[in-house]
C-alpha cells in the first residue's frame, strides 16, 4: 500500500501514513490531541478537521452539511486518508461546533413592525390644562377627562378610586401640566374601556420609560420578562423555580394540596412570591438613574397551564381534575395588579391570556401564537415540553390540540441531579463508546453543577446508544466501569466526580431518573401519535415540528429521536423555539393585534381529551421503550443501532 | 244686654253669658279646660270649638280654613257669643290639629307606576345550565354566560375575581340551577356594562328578597333607608349623627381636620363606622328568617354634600375650601361596597350620585330630583336646610343654584338641647303671651330629651313674638319669669324643668344657641335673596317653595316666615319635602330613568359662587335680625307684631 504525507499546518511536522490510514490516527501520530467524546463513533462530530488540499474518503457524512463538505471538513474519525492532504486543525470553539442536528433556540427579536404609537396600548399622554379659576371651578377629573379627550383624543377614560385619591394632588404639583398614563384597552373589545394608569406631576419625559412584563407561571419554572415598551425590546429575562414545587411536583398534587385547608392560599403567595422575586431581579438588571422599580411596571401579561392560572388567582382549581375535567374560566377578564398581589404598579393591567381547557392553558395560545402556527399554510406539529406535554397539530386552517401528562423530568425538576437550563447546567453530553467516560458542555463554561432537559435528552441518548442503559432503560452490568455504580437509590451513571463539580458532590443520573425520563418522553410521544391519528393524518406528514420548553440553548434533535422523544422525521422539520409561552405573552403585550389574535387561537383549537381516548395508554405503554417497542417506527434509530451492533 | 244659653254638648250644664262674653270664657264658666298655650292671643289654634247650633262673632279666622269655618269651627279665644250657641268639644287629638300654616312632610311613597322588572337594574335570574360532560367540557363562567345570554338575554357580563372564585363551587352545589344577581347597569351609559352581583345555587327563590339601601351622608346626620326593591317599598328608615361631628362640626373644620396627619382616614373610619351601624340597625328591623343582614344589600346609592363624598372616599377634600373651590370629583364612577368598607353585599354596586360644585353636592342634585324642580312649569325655589344651605330656583326651563354656610343649628347640633328629629324631640312649641310658660308637642309623646330643627323655628318664633327675646335675639329682663335667667353660658330660657324632662336635666336655649339659629336662618335667606336678584326676579315671582331638611313630622310656615327664615309669602306655596337627599338617593336606586336624570339635573345646573358675590355678605348682615332689618320685606310679620304691640 502505498503511503502518504499528511501534513497539519501549523500544528507539527508532516506524518506519513499508509492507505486506509484514519485520519484520527494520523493527526494522533503527529501529537495532536483530537477531541473525541463519542470514541471514535462519528457520533459526535467533536474531531471535525478541515482539509485544505488533497481529499480523503469519507465513511459518513452524517454529522457535515453540504457547505461543511465544499468546504473541505470531515471528521477525523470517520475519514481514511487515500491521498497526500494538508490539514487545518480548526479552533477550540469551532471544534465545539453545531452539529447538522443541532437546532439553536431562536432568539428574541423585536417583531418587525412594532410602532409603539400603534401597536401598544399602554401609552402616555402629556396634557397642558388651564389652570381652574373663580370662573371655571370644574373639578379635577372632568378637567383631566376633557385634557384627554381634546388633547389625546381619548374619550370616556375610567379612573379607580385610588388614582381618584391623587390626581388633585398631582395636577397641582405638576402646575396643571402633567402626564397622563393609560391602558387605551382594545379596539376591538369594547368591554375593556381606555382606564387610567397613573398621573404623574409635569411633562418633561415625553415619552417617559414605559415598562411592562411578560409572566410565564410554568409549574416548574416561572419566567419574567421585562420589556421596555416604547422599543419593544426585552431588556431583562429572568426564571426560576416556581416555589409551589415544594408542595407538589405536578399539577394534579398541586390541586390536591390547595383543596386542603388553606393550601390555596399557601399556593397562591407561593406563585405571587416567585413572579415578585423574579420581578425584582429583573429590575435591579436594568441600570437607570432613578433606579427601576417593580412598581413602574404598568402592565403585565400572564400565562401558564389551567392550573397555574387557577392558584395564582386563587380560584379553587378542584374541578380541573375531577370528570368531567372542567375549569372555572378559561378567559379571565382583566385584573389589576393589587387585586392580585403583585408588586407591580398597583393599577398596572394584569392580562392573564385565554386558555382552552382544563388542560391546554394560556401556555399553549400563547405558543401557538408565537410559533406562528395559526398562521402557516404547512401542516405543523408544535409541542410544548415542559411539566405538561401539550401538542397541537394544524395549521391556518384547522387547530387540534391534547395534553400529556408528562411531569417536570425535562425541566430537571424530579431527577436527582436535574436543574434549570441555567448557569452550570450540562447542556450537551456524549459518552466514549470505547471506554464509557462522558464529556459535557456546561452553559457559562464553569464546573457543572447539575443536567438541564437538553443535556437529559443527551444523557439518555448516549447511555442507550453506548449501552449503559439497555432498551428498557435498565442499567448494563458495571465491569466496564467504575461510573455505573449502585448507589443509595439503586444502579446510577456518574457523570462528573465531585472533586469537578460547582456542588462539591457527585452528578450521577439513577434508574429513578431514568425512568421519570422514559415516561415523560413516552407521555409526549403517545400525546401526538394519538393526536394525528385521531385527525387521521399520518406522522409524516408533518411538515414542520416546532418545540417550545425550557431546554437550554441547543437541542439535538437526533438525540431526542433516539431517545423516542421526537418522531423519526429528517431534521431539517425541526425547530427548537425556547420558552414558546413567555414569548406569546410578550408578543401580546407588545401589540393589539396580536392579543386579539390569541382570543382567535383559544377560540379556534379544538381539544382532545386523551383521559376519553382509550388509545392513549397503549400508545404510552409502547412508547416506554428507547425509542419504542416498533422500531420500525425509528428507522434511521433502527439503523444507527445495527451500525453500531456489528461495529 | 242680652243674655245667651251657651250649650257644651255632653260636657256640662249649660251656662248663661252676656252678649259679647269670649267664647273661651263661656267654657271656663262651664268648668271646660280649654288648651290655650297662646295665652289666647288667637296664635296657636288649640282652643278649637267647633259651632253646632247658633253663631258666633269671629275677631280672628288666621287659624281656620275655609273647610274648618263651613264646618262651624271657631276659635274660643277669638269667638263673641252673640246667640245661643250649642258648642262640640272636639277630641284632644282633633285639638291638637294641624294649623293652616302647617306642611307636613310629605309620605315616602314607592313611585307611581315602578315596575321591578322594567325599572330596577339589579335583577335575579334564574338560571338551569346543562351539567358539563366529557363531550362538553366548557368553563364554568363561559357556561354561566352562556345561559346569562339565552335564558335572561344579557350578554357581555362581567365577572369579580372574589366571584370567579366562588362560582365553581355553587354551580355544582347547586346542581346546574342557580340564581344569578345582576347589575344590569344603564341602558344609557355603556360605560357600565351588566356586571355579577352574586350567584346563589339553586332557583326556588325566584324572585328572592332583593334588598338596598339609600344613603344620605350629612354633615350633621347620616341617613340610611333600607328598600326592597321588588315592591320598591322603604321597609327601615334610620338615620344618627355622622360621628364625624366629634372632629369638627362644619364641612370647612372638617376639611382642616382631614388635612392632619391621618386625618383623612380618621374621618373616612368615622363616616363607614356611622353608615354600618346604620345599615345593621335598618336589617334588624326586618323581620325575616334568617334574618336580614347587611351582606345581603346588594346596591346602594350614596348623596351627601361634596366634602362628605370626597371624606367618605378617601378623597382629600382640601381644595374644596381654597380658592378657587375645586372638587377632585363630582361625577364619581361606580363604586364596589368592598373598595369602600361598607358593610354590603362585598360586590354591592355603590353609585354616588352626580354633585355640581365644591357646596352644591350629590344631597342638592338628589334633592332637586325628588322635589321634581326640575320638571315644573312653576318658577320654584327649592332650600336644603342642612348644616350647610343650599339653595336651588329655577324651573324645567333653567336651574340656578348657590350654598350658603348655615351651620348645623336646625338639625340640632351645635344647640345646647338640640337633638335630631327623632323619638323625644320637641317638634312644635308655643309661649303663653301672659306668663311665659311654654307648651309643646313631642315626637312619640314622651318625656322630652331636646329641641329638632322645627321646634327651633318655633321656639324662636315663640320667643320673638312674645318678648322673651328682641328682634336682634338678646333676652329680656327676667321680672315676669323665672324661666328667664342667667344660666352657665349667659341668659337662656327654660323650655322644660329637670323634672318632667326625659333626660332628667334642664331643656333651656341660651343666648348662644339663639345667635348660632339667627346666623343659620341669614345664610339661607341670604343665599336666596341673592340667587333671585342674580337671575333678575323678584321673590314674589317664585310659585312655590319647597323645602327639605332634617325637620320634624311638621313644620309652621308662619314661624319660619316669622323668624326671616323663609321669604313672606302666601302659605300655601310652601311645601315641606323632609330629607328630600335620601329620597332623591331613594327614587335613583329603584329607577334607571330617574338615575339617568339626576345626571341630567347635575349637568343642567348653574352654580353661582357666593363668596364671589360681594352682596351676599350685605344680605347675610341685613338677615341677622328677627325677621329682618327691612320689615317691608315681611308685610304678615310686620302686621303681626303691630297688632300685638297695640293690644
Amino acid at each position: 500500500m502505498a503511503d502518504h504525507i499528511v501534513t497539519f499546518d501549523g500544528e507539527s511536522e508532516p506524518v506519513t501514513v499508509k492507505t486506509g490510514t484514519l485520519l484520527s490516527e494520523a493527526a494522533r501520530m503527529a501529537g495532536i490531541d483530537l477531541n473525541q467524546p463519542c470514541g471514535g463513533q462519528g457520533r459526535c462530530g467533536r474531531c471535525t478537521l478541515q482539509i485544505t488540499e488533497g481529499r480523503v474518503r469519507r465513511r459518513s457524512t452524517i454529522r457535515l452539511s453540504e457547505e461543511d463538505l465544499a468546504a473541505g471538513f470531515a471528521l477525523a474519525c470517520q475519514s481514511i486518508v487515500e491521498d497526500d492532504i494538508h490539514v487545518t486543525v480548526p479552533e477550540q470553539d469551532k471544534i465545539e461546533r453545531l452539529l447538522t442536528s443541532d437546532r439553536k433556540v431562536a432568539e428574541i427579536t423585536v417583531p418587525e413592525g412594532y410602532d409603539f404609537n400603534l401597536d401598544q396600548a399602554i401609552q402616555a399622554f402629556p396634557l397642558t390644562l388651564s389652570p381652574p379659576d373663580m370662573s371655571d371651578q370644574i373639578d379635577d377629573w372632568s378637567r383631566l377627562s376633557t385634557g384627554l379627550r381634546q388633547q389625546a383624543g381619548i374619550d370616556d377614560v375610567h379612573i379607580s378610586l385610588p388614582l381618584l385619591k391623587k390626581i388633585g394632588n398631582t395636577l397641582r404639583e405638576g402646575n396643571w401640566d402633567v402626564t397622563a398614563i393609560l391602558d387605551t384597552g382594545s379596539e376591538e373589545d369594547r368591554c375593556t374601556p381606555p382606564r387610567l394608569i397613573d398621573l404623574l406631576p409635569g411633562k418633561e419625559l415625553i415619552p417617559p420609560p414605559l415598562w411592562a412584563a411578560a409572566i410565564d407561571i410554568g409549574t416548574t419554572t416561572v419566567t419574567v420578562w421585562l420589556v421596555d415598551l416604547i422599543t419593544g425590546k426585552v431588556k431583562a429575562q429572568t426564571a426560576q423555580y416556581n416555589k409551589q414545587i415544594s408542595r407538589g411536583e405536578d399539577v394534579v398534587s398541586r390541586i390536591i394540596f390547595a383543596g386542603k385547608n388553606g393550601g390555596g392560599e399557601q399556593l397562591r403567595n407561593l406563585v405571587v412570591d416567585s413572579i415578585n422575586e423574579l420581578l425584582d431581579t429583573a429590575c435591579k438588571r436594568i441600570v437607570s438613574d432613578p433606579p427601576l422599580l417593580p412598581e413602574n411596571i404598568l402592565k403585565a401579561t400572564v400565562v401558564g397551564n389551567s392550573t397555574m392560572i387557577h392558584l395564582a388567582l386563587g380560584i379553587p382549581p378542584e374541578y380541573i381534575r375531577l370528570m368531567p375535567f372542567t375549569t372555572t374560566v378559561n378567559q379571565v377578564p382583566p385584573l389589576l395588579a393589587r387585586e392580585l398581589g403583585l408588586n407591580l404598579h398597583p393599577e398596572a393591567t394584569v392580562d392573564c391570556l385565554p386558555g382552552v381547557a382544563s388542560y391546554v392553558g394560556a401556555d399553549i395560545t400563547a405558543g401557538v401564537l408565537s410559533s406562528g402556527l395559526d398562521d402557516t399554510e404547512k401542516v405543523t406539529l408544535f409541542m410544548d415540553v415542559g411539566t405538561n406535554g401539550e401538542i397541537v397539530l394544524g395549521s391556518r386552517e384547522w387547530l387540534v390540540t391534547c395534553a400529556c401528562s408528562a411531569g417536570p423530568a425535562f425541566e430537571g425538576a424530579g431527577v436527582a441531579n436535574g436543574m434549570r437550563a441555567t448557569k452550570g447546567a450540562i447542556e450537551d453530553i456524549w459518552i466514549n463508546d470505547l471506554n464509557l467516560e462522558p464529556s459535557f458542555r456546561v452553559i457559562g463554561d464553569i464546573k457543572p453543577r447539575g443536567i438541564c432537559g437538553s443535556g437529559l435528552i443527551a444523557l439518555l441518548a448516549e447511555m442507550f446508544l453506548t449501552g449503559v442503559i439497555d432498551k428498557a432503560g435498565n442499567f448494563a452490568d458495571n465491569s466496564k466501569t467504575a461510573r455505573i455504580r449502585e448507589g443509595e437509590h439503586g444502579w446510577e451513571y456518574v457523570i462528573c466526580y465531585a472533586e469537578e463539580t460547582g456542588t462539591g458532590e457527585d452528578i450521577a443520573i439513577t434508574h429513578v431518573d431514568v425512568d421519570n425520563l422514559l415516561r415523560a418522553k413516552a407521555a409526549i410521544y403517545a400525546g401526538f401519535s394519538v393526536l394525528a391519528k385521531n385527525v387521521g393524518i399520518p406522522l409524516d406528514w408533518v411538515e414542520q415540528v416546532l418545540i417550545g420548553g425550557s431546554f437550554g440553548k441547543y437541542i439535538n434533535v437526533e438525540k431526542a429521536i433516539e431517545i423516542g422523544l421526537l418522531p423519526d422525521l429528517p431534521w431539517d422539520k425541526f425547530q427548537f423555539l425556547g420558552n414558546t409561552a413567555v414569548r406569546g405573552a410578550y408578543l401580546a403585550l407588545l401589540d393589539r393585534q396580536a392579543r386579539q389574535r390569541i382570543k382567535e387561537i383559544a377560540s379556534r383549537m379544538t381539544y382532545i381529551e386523551l383521559s376519553a381516548d382509550n388509545t392513549f395508554y397503549e400508545a404510552f405503554m409502547s412508547a416506554l421503550f428507547l425509542p419504542h417497542t416498533d422500531l420500525t417506527m425509528f428507522p434511521t434509530v433502527e439503523a444507527a443501532i445495527s451500525k453500531k451492533d456489528q461495529s
